[in-house]
C-alpha cells in the first residue's frame, strides 16, 4: 500500500515508517521537524539520542532497499501539501503531524494559539487537499482518549445511541478535554466526522491512550532507527518520564493523589495497532471512531509498577507527591469500551511489567543526558496560566485506587 | 455597566450598541471591519446602504452626548486586544466579532482556513485576555442553533442529564454542524466552556436562531444608525434573502423541497434577548448556554410567509424550489428547549408577519441596490467544494411541513 505518514519524523512516526516498510509497505513522508524546535524551546531533548532527518532516511534506504520519498512540508502551507499528495498519490494517510502537548498548550496565549493553530488548520487542511487530490485514501488520524475526559459514564467508541425525552438517537459521544490541546483534538476529531459526512472521505479516528516505551522490536540496535523518548514536562508523556526519572534516582513525580486513571499502552502495541487499522480501512464516507489503548491504570499505579520494574534491576525507585499543576479530578469513574481494535484481531501485549523493565535497560546508558535536565522533571506549567514549581505535599499517595 | 462589543460594526454589533446606550449602559467598540470586505469579496453589498464607521460613531456621539470609544482591532492580535481590555476594562464583553456565514466557510480550502483561524484563534485569544485582564467580566458570546445540527431528539440548552449503560451524567449535549464556519462555533463554545471550568471565567454562550430585520425601533430613520442588510449568497441568511428577492419580484430561492426546520427570531428580539444576558450575568465560573430565538418554522413556511406579507404590500412574490447546494437532512426532527430566556423575563415578540411587512417595506427605496447584483440571488457554492449555480426544479414544494 502507498502510505504516506505526516509527522514522520516524530516518535510514532518514525517507528511506524519502519514497521509499515517491514510488512512491504511503500511509505512517504512529510515532516516540518516541529516536534524537535518545540521540545528544544522547553528545554528537553529526547533522553535516547536520535538522528538528524537526513540520516535516518539515509538508514531506511539502506535497510529497506528504497528509499522514502520524504518532503519537508508544514500541513499549514496548503499548496505544498497539495503538491505532495498529487506527487505521492497516496492510498492511506497517516497524520500524526500535531503538537502534542497539554502543558505547551496551557503555558500562555501565544502557545494556546500556536497550539490549535497549528493542529486545526494543519487537519483541516490535509482534510481539504485529500477531498482534492485523493478522495478515495483512508485517513488515519490520530486523536487522544484525552478527547473525552472523564464523564461519569461508560466511554464507547466515539458514538453512543441514548434515549432523551423518549426519543432515540444515535449521538457523537460528548467530548470533555482537559487542556487546548487536547480541545484542539476535538476540534480536529469534529472536523474530520463533518468532512466524512459531508465528502465521503472515509477515515479512522483513533482515540488512543498514553503511549510508553523506547522499541518497537527487541534488539533493534542501529542508532538512526531509533525513537525519541521525552521526558520534560510539555512532551514526556507519564510513563516515560517516571521511567526517566527512575534511572537517575529523581523520586517519580505523582501529581496529586496519583488518583487519576487513564488508559494505557506501548509503543509496538501502538504500532501494531496503527498497522491494524490501515490494513483495514473503513468504507467510504466512513468515520470510524477507535479507542486504542492496552490497560487503564491511575497515576499511582503506574508509579508502583515503575518502582518494581526498577526494584527488578536492582534501581532504588521513590515516589513523591506534588500539588497537582492541572486541573483534573483525581477520583472519577473511568470505563473506556475497546472492541473495534479487537475485532480486527488486536491481541493486547499487556506485559507492561516487561516493558518497563525494557524501557529502564535502553535509558541506562543515558542516564547523564536526562541528570543534565534534572530541572525539567518537577513541573511549573499550571493549569491557571502562571509558573510556579510543584512542591512536594504529605500524602500518602492514593493506595486505595 | 462599562460594555465592550467586539463585532460593534456588524449586522447585530451597531443596533446592540444603541440599545445599550439607550439603557445608560457606557459602550466601548472593537472592530477590524472584516465584514465589509467579506461582503466586498463575495460581490455583495448592504441592501440598505450604511454608513462609514467614522460616521456611524459621529452620529453615536452626538445623540448619547459621550463618544465611544473604539478600537480598529483585529482579535487575532492578542497584544492589541490585551491593550483594549486594559484600557476599557469592561465588566461585559460582547462577543460578535466572528466571520458568520456557512456558504463563505465552504468555498474552498482556502476560506475554511481563514473562517476557523479568524472565529477560533480569535475567540481563543479573547479568552485568554479576559482572564489575564478582567477574569469577572461576563462574556457573552454569540454561538448559533446550527451548532446543534438537527439530531432525533429534543435540542436542550447545552446540556443534558443521560442515563448510558446503568450510570447517570449531566453531559454536554453533543453537537453536529453543517459547515465549517458551524464548527468554528462548536470549536469556540468547546473552548469557551474549558474556560470557565479551568479558570472561573464567566460566560453566556448564545445559541441563537437565524435573525431577520431591518429595525430595532420602528422610526429610527437617522440613515447612520441603520445597520446592514445582505442579501448575497454568503452573508445574507434566509428570511433576509427572501425579502430581498420578493422587493424586485425574483422567485423566493427555496433550497430543496423546503423542510428544513430552523429557528429564528427577528432581529428587535435579538437584541433585547442579548440586553437581558447582558443584565442578568451568570456567576463566576459558570458555562451557561442560552436558546434564543422565537419561533420555529420550515424554509417553506417562511416562503410563505414572505409571499403573505408582500401581498399585503401589493408585491407578487413567486416562489421556486432549485436544487440543493447544502448537505442537509430536509426532513427531520426539530424540537429546541427555550427556558432560561423566558426566565429572564424575554416574551417573544411573534410577530413575524409584522416584521415582514416592516421589512419589505424598508427594502422597496433601496431595490436597485438589489437589482444591480441579482446574479448573487441564486447561490453557486456548493458544499462538496465546487461552484455551480443551482437550478429551478420540478418540485411541489413541502405542501405539509
Amino acid at each position: 500500500m502507498r502510505i504516506l505518514i505526516a509527522g514522520v519524523d516524530g516518535y510514532l512516526g518514525w517507528p511506524l515508517a519502519q514497521h509499515l516498510a517491514t510488512r512491504g509497505h511503500f511509505v512517504g513522508g512529510v515532516d516540518v521537524l516541529l516536534r524537535r524546535e518545540c521540545v528544544a524551546e522547553v528545554g528537553g531533548q529526547s533522553a535516547i539520542p536520535i538522528s538528524p532527518i537526513d540520516e535516518r532516511l539515509e538508514a531506511y534506504s539502506e535497510h529497506f532497499g528504497q528509499p522514502m520519498p520524504f518532503w519537508q512540508v508544514n500541513l499549514l502551507d496548503y499548496t505544498a501539501l497539495f503538491k505532495v499528495l498529487s506527487e505521492f498519490k497516496p492510498e492511506a494517510v497517516v497524520h500524526l503531524a500535531e503538537i502534542p502537548s497539554a502543558p505547551y498548550s496551557m503555558i500562555d496565549a501565544e502557545h494556546a494559539a500556536f497550539t490549535q493553530h497549528n493542529n486545526v488548520i494543519g487537519s483541516l487542511n490535509l482534510l481539504w487537499a485529500i477531498k482534492q487530490v485523493c478522495p478515495d485514501a483512508h485517513l488515519v488520524k490520530l486523536g487522544t482518549m484525552g478527547e473525552y475526559g472523564t464523564p461519569n459514564v461508560d466511554i464507547p467508541e466515539g458514538f453512543f445511541e441514548i434515549e432523551y425525552r423518549g426519543r432515540r438517537d444515535v449521538l457523537p459521544f460528548p467530548k470533555q478535554a482537559g487542556s487546548f490541546y487536547h480541545w484542539s483534538k476535538v476540534h480536529d476529531s469534529n472536523n474530520t466526522m463533518f468532512a466524512c459526512r459531508v465528502w465521503g472521505l472515509r477515515a479512522s479516528d483513533i482515540m488512543q491512550g498514553v503511549v510508553f516505551g523506547t522499541q518497537i522490536e527487541a534488539g533493534a540496535t542501529e542508532p538512526r532507527f531509533r525513537t525519541r523518548l521525552d521526558f520534560d514536562q510539555c512532551f514526556g508523556t507519564v510513563v516515560n518520564r517516571f521511567c526517566a526519572q527512575a534511572v537517575i534516582g529523581h523520586p517519580l513525580t505523582v501529581f496529586g493523589t496519583g488518583g487519576q486513571k487513564r488508559a494505557f499502552l506501548p509503543l509496538r502495541d501502538s504500532i501494531s495497532c496503527l498497522t491494524l487499522v490501515i490494513e483495514n480501512p473503513p468504507s467510504c464516507g466512513e468515520y470510524r471512531v477507535i479507542n486504542q489503548f492496552d490497560e487503564c491504570f491511575t497515576v499511582f499505579q503506574i508509579a508502583e509498577l515503575v518502582r518494581d520494574a526498577g526494584e527488578r534491576l536492582g534501581l532504588k525507585v521513590t515516589v513523591d507527591y506534588y500539588d497537582n499543576p492541572r486541573e483534573e479530578l483525581e477520583h472519577h469513574h473511568y470505563s473506556p469500551e475497546r472492541k473495534k481494535l479487537d475485532a480486527l484481531g488486536y491481541v493486547p501485549s499487556g506485559q507492561i511489567r516487561d516493558e518497563l523493565v525494557l524501557m529502564l535497560k535502553d535509558l541506562l546508558p543515558f542516564q547523564h543526558r536526562i541528570a543534565t535536565k534534572q530541572e525539567l522533571l518537577v513541573p511549573d506549567i499550571r493549569w491557571n496560566g502562571t509558573r510556579r514549581r510543584s512542591a512536594v505535599m504529605n500524602t500518602i499517595g492514593d493506595q486505595l485506587s
